[in-house]
């Protein structure tokens, strides 16, 4: 976790900057050539826009994956490339499997692709957390797991129960991260869209680092932020994607130029709100 | 659902084939292959000798994954391979994502790839599960969510809480499928090894199709089964994979030999425990 961390001093920024490619949304010049090439360009013109301002991106599979095998090369240049600029990668990839399925894919993200960081699913116990850390650990690499996400349906299942879900894969999160520096490297994922849900999390994992969806096109803002803090008001790393990547959308901008700026804004935002780690 | 339910009537099985290539363990003739071809050929080997036994085959994707984008090569070619042999392919990557990114994951596994069935992860609610659900109705496929899963730790989160976090997902499944022929197109992970949970599944779940692990390898045994059947006597998938892909080890035969005759012993155990569709 501490090369994510380090990473989010040095540019003093609490920002990361999510990939999710959806090609209709690229701009004109991109959508004649084939889906992966498209998908590389605009990704790599995105990522050095992007640099200055992000602490690290996160790279969602799924939009890969969808391009078959040859989205899976790109997924890896793009892993690649983020680690040439100096950019440490979360791969948003939420796998949630057990023992040996799951270091197969801890493998995979960590390993082979050569990701920082992953996002796991707690659904499966211990058993499905556990693998990845152990692949994190030694590459100064972390997990986040999903803890209270900021979809509108994820209440009915994390806070239906007494105690809540979101409480036990809390209490998972705390037990098994071990700290590698200033944070343990097991962090939580803990949606901006509903504070109160947060500022509990908070309040059961003191000390951990949160990833944190939610912000701009999903609805959240700043003051949604301030209720994750830790006590010394830092500990939190916000997630934009879209908000960033098709910022160009309606504007006569360049798509990289609009995803700079909007980079950068939102740094600038998440500095005034106090984000700092 | 019902192109998965038609394979097991047909074959007059209840077995679902898993496989779960560890190359480590594939026999000495195939271990100085490069790791993607030899994992090619000793499925295709698998494939071929279960066939006449199994109802469908069930390919765990993070073994794939694990092999890089050249991984994904191989899963596409044997899911194909799965369809030339007749056999239905439930791709086990119990995803968990939601709105867009499910549905990005759902066109890879089910459009571009071509499975039948997905496995999916309800931790994120109702929005993780039915973009899966919306691609694989117009195909005959269904989903399989995970309710009550086999694994040591499962119940430090599945069965913790007041109700019990596996009784949300399964009122999810309920409320999600619908019926298009025998049996509803979400159907429910529920392993075999916590038989008492599994009835409790089945009171929630009278219509639904289970698709059950844990059995071989992990300890299950037919007499678990019993407890899953609905009211006609029925409505589980069995899935094996250990204990079938690798019966070769420790005896002199050659493994797709050991394989078929595993698969063979495995179908007859659960006709006799009464498993049908």
């Amino acid at each position: 976790m501490q090369t994510l961390v380090e990473a989010a001093r040095r540019k003093d920024s609490a920002l990361i900057a999510g990939l999710d490619p959806v090609p209709a949304r690229f701009p004109r010049e991109l959508r004649d050539l084939p889906e992966t090439e498209a998908t590389l360009r605009f990704c790599i013109g995105i990522l050095e826009a992007v640099e200055p301002y992000a602490a690290a991106v996160k790279l969602q599979a799924a939009y890969f994956e969808r391009l078959g095998p040859a989205g899976m090369e790109t997924y890896a240049d793009l892993i690649g490339a983020s680690s040439d600029l100096g950019l440490p990668v979360i791969a948003d990839v939420k796998r949630g499997d057990i023992g040996p399925v799951a270091a197969a894919y801890a493998e995979a993200h960590l390993g082979v692709y050569g990701a920082t960081c992953v996002t796991v699913n707690p659904y499966m116990g211990e058993d499905a957390v556990l693998p990845f850390l152990e692949e994190a650990r030694p590459r100064g690499g972390g997990v986040f797991v999903l803890v209270s996400t900021s979809n509108p349906s994820s209440y009915e299942i994390q806070e239906a129960t007494d105690p809540p879900l979101f409480e036990f894969a809390a209490r998972l999160v705390a037990r098994l991260g071990r700290s590698d520096g200033d944070y343990p490297d097991a962090g939580a994922v803990v949606g901006v869209t509903r504070p109160e849900i947060g500022a509990r999390v908070r309040d059961l994992l003191p000390e951990a680092l949160f990833l944190s969806p939610g912000y701009g096109a999903q609805g959240g803002d700043a003051t949604g932020i301030r209720p994750l803090f830790d006590r010394r008001g830092g500990g939190v790393l916000v997630n934009s994607s879209r908000s960033i990547l098709y910022a160009y959308e309606g504007t006569d901008s360049d798509y990289t130029q609009a995803a700079g700026e909007a980079a950068r804004l939102t740094r600038d935002e998440l500095r005034l709100a106090g984000a700092h780690l």
